[in-house]
């Protein structure tokens, strides 16, 4: 067993990994339906006969690099070698329960990965946000209670709260919304016309698991592969568009029992938090808008524990509080082979994720009860399980 | 006394405020003849006459919101009310010294404000770096200890090594250099050319103060006044150069010897450290450039401790240890009275600065070890004071 999950599990006064119990709050999969849309595009996001396998092709920089390579080869060999080498881990239920029961995951509240809808035209997002929902509740409904999920809504206010209300009378099994920093309407969370979306949301009792996909500084992260867009670009992003719906002063026109919960522990904010309010305070005309300060409204909202580091994760809980912060993996991303090593035959479930163990692992050193309410305590309270 | 200063000194075992004799690394100037370079300027950066005092316009936000008001108005009368009040704590010494006395300052290292000398064509930087440093060591030395100071370069690496050359000979009170993330050429830490003044600098024992100035996300921010642009556009530029530079390779180019300070206490990256490994591991091609870990190369750096709340400041300590970290104010920036509301007959340096109690109070529940550390032992070492 590894010494991340050894350890957690003397803490907890347990020994065997199913005991762990853990539930995870970020584990994303490409559901069937999705797949098949995704291998019938020819243009970012889409999925490609490639070496070794079918290529995964989702991110801006992706599309960047696939670009440069058709120029110097033919259309179909440019697409062969761009983007991520994906296998059963992305869209197949058993891969996913496999993984799970290796690294004591009792429960997954699945979501649907980015880009989710957003590149389809209106009218097909909300036609397969139906069919997505409604085929969430199957695969939550036959796991034996190992599934919830968070739906997927189109990209319109209108339609969007009308799919709230019916996941919410109907699909029980659906606890929430993953929800892209464009909002709504792609202009962002803080655009007036989402304000019935989040109150349709507090009203059901459904959280909002905000997500990026975009990227904040795209510019700067070209010659560094995914790296920094991963780890700058996908952080800047939850944190400017978190700041932006602050600032418009919305969540003033909104109960503040709103459920959202924000990934990859806040992006930055956690850290930013301080400077955020020194800065407000100090500009009069944004000051004067808003009924506190943007800590205030930070502190209300959930984060998962995805921090790769122990001072990142201390900082989130003296920051928030252990009550507001869930556990999470963000899997199937991170894989244990090296991106663009991994070969087709390996089932990648029967093996250690690292980047699972090392968010076990920085909990290690914390007492039992801050783990507890990590691993699954606040999740169960969240998601109303 | 203010709540924070009297607690601070409290714990410190002393009484009297002039006893806390901090030494403040991050606290800057426009020397008199900077000033005079930006009242003669027609264009950002420039300083105007304006409503109540002179203003102050160096922001590429705040040249935005000059051309707005531009269109509704005369060009003069737009000048007169964009950027922001600025009076004698900008560039008076007696205002500085008496800002210092009330806080508990004893030294001050002071830095040329931002944009330094990004702007002027490359031969009247050379003229001028070489102007201000003699200017600044003049300061100095009249300063009965004071001040030190960190000089400014031009932005062309070979004369900047010269000027490394002629400040480490002959101007003992300049320890060091501020510089811009786009480095000496424009195009970033990153760029190879940088490699001969990081050995200057490394060689003349001197330290670079890493200081942001244009922003990263800066499409996001316009409809919130300057309160994102400065929380998120500036931590966020820190970010990206240093890790830029990090994944460049330059460092294993270089003694880990090198003084590097980064201003904000590191922008996210403390928070982002973990995130940072685990991306870099997971893309085989950057990480078989490095000899280390990002996080390896993070630990060797300095960084202030302007966090503006405790949660940021400890992740800061609990990454890099107390031992990395010194005081520093960001004076005169973040002023007492909001922006725009300043009168000019108004001696700011006669007030509490909310701005930096807020740093001191931050400080005020740690150990008398780790706050000595911060307030003035790391400062000396680092400076070689």
């Amino acid at each position: 067993m590894p010494r991340a999950l050894s350890k957690l599990l003397a803490s907890q006064g347990k020994s065997a990994v199913h005991e762990l119990d853990t539930i995870d709050l970020h584990t994303h999969v490409y559901l069937p339906r999705y797949m098949d849309i995704l291998r019938g595009r020819k243009d970012v996001p889409f999925v490609r006969p490639g070496i070794g396998g079918e290529r995964l092709i989702i991110l801006p920089a992706e599309r960047q690099q696939m670009e440069e390579q058709r120029n110097s080869m033919t259309p179909h060999s440019a697409s062969i070698s761009a983007g991520r080498p994906i296998g059963g881990e992305y869209w197949d239920a058993d891969n996913k329960i496999r993984y799970m029961n290796r690294h004591g995951i009792r429960m997954s509240v699945l979501s649907l990965a980015n880009p989710w809808l957003d590149f389809l035209p209106l009218e097909e997002q909300v036609q397969q946000a139906t069919l997505l929902n409604d085929d969430m509740e199957t695969l939550c409904r036959g796991s034996s209670g190992r599934f919830l999920a968070f739906g997927v809504v189109p990209q319109d206010s209108t339609t969007a709260v009308k799919e709230v209300q019916r996941v919410a009378s109907h699909l029980p099994h659906v606890r929430g919304v993953i929800l892209s920093t464009a909002g709504l309407n792609g202009k962002g969370l803080d655009d007036p016309e989402m304000l019935e979306f989040y109150r349709a949301m507090d009203c059901a009792g459904l959280t909002i698991f905000l997500h990026p996909h975009y990227g904040v500084g795209n510019e700067h992260y070209g010659k560094y592969g995914h790296a920094l867009f991963l780890a700058l670009g996908f952080t800047f992003e939850t944190t400017v568009a978190v700041s932006q719906l602050i600032l418009s002063g919305l969540l003033d026109q909104v109960p503040d029992t709103l459920r959202l919960l924000l990934a990859h522990s806040g992006g930055t904010l956690p850290f930013l938090a301080g400077r955020l309010d020194s800065c407000v305070e100090h500009d009069a005309a944004i000051a004067q808008k808003l009924q506190h300060a943007p800590s205030v409204y930070l502190k209300r909202f959930y984060y998962d524990a995805v921090a790769y580091h122990e001072p990142a994760l201390q900082c989130l809980i003296d920051f928030v509080g252990s009550d507001k912060i869930v556990f999470g993996t963000d899997h199937p991303f991170f894989p244990p082979a090296k991106d663009g090593e991994k070969e087709t035959s390996e089932d990648l479930s029967e093996l250690d994720w690292r980047s699972t163990l090392s968010n076990y692992e920085i909990m290690a050193n914390m007492s039992k009860e801050v783990q507890s309410a990590m691993l699954r305590d606040n999740a169960k309270k969240l998601m109303s399980i």
